[in-house]
């Protein structure tokens, strides 16, 4: 099993955003802007979501996707992972991740609703490519 | 044919930066953080790379790509194009491009060296996503 680079971990750990791309169902890609965490393990990206986005529905329809996460104060310095999804959790745990992410990147609790149901989405790298 | 929407226009215009997501040789997405332009007319969307680069390659065997465009003051929002390439422009208007998007982002020549050939890509949206 490939461990996440220790490079990628310091950008995981620190408050930078990332796109997720993720395939359509024609195999077109889609792009969006996101938080990005990681687990204890080192092992996967986790990315948090709802069960009703278009990302979500692509991912579990076909489970290739790649992450750019780029430094907040420099974004010509980012790493690209490319992986596969290799799990979800739902439920509490979910909701509680949202809510540390939100306290990573904003300080303060998740504000802007749930629609429908909050889900981590685990990530594992197949390459990991720094333009650093 | 599909004209950018006014919004993605202004995010274009200013100096935010993109993520274009294109398909792997497998179908599988690549994702790379870029700067961004726009043609005269406002039926494009202008990236700058060269020609031995993964992307490139990606986009000539494929041409279906998406670009993220965020907003350098918040992340948060941000507009998506999806779309298709329908041209590239090579030689000296390549050339002066990257100089004109150095200016753009950084207020000075472009100074990272050329390692093959510069080339601009044309891209035509399908379907324009807003998150602003």
């Amino acid at each position: 099993m490939l461990m996440l680079d220790p490079r990628v971990v310091v950008y995981a750990l620190e408050a930078n955003y990332a796109t997720l791309s993720t395939l359509m169902p024609d195999g077109a890609p889609q792009n969006h802007v996101m938080w990005v965490g990681i687990d204890d393990a080192h092992e996967h990206l986790l990315i948090n979501t709802e069960v009703h986005r278009r990302k979500y529905k692509n991912m579990m329809s076909d489970p290739r996707v790649s992450i750019a996460i780029w430094h907040r104060d420099d974004a010509h310095k980012f790493v690209e992972v490319r992986g596969t999804v290799v799990g979800t959790v739902g439920g509490d745990e979910a909701r509680s991740h949202i809510s540390a992410l939100s306290w990573k990147y904003l300080g303060h609790d998740y504000s802007f609703g749930v629609t429908s149901e909050r889900v981590i989405v685990r990530i594992a790298p197949t390459r990991q490519i720094f333009h650093i």
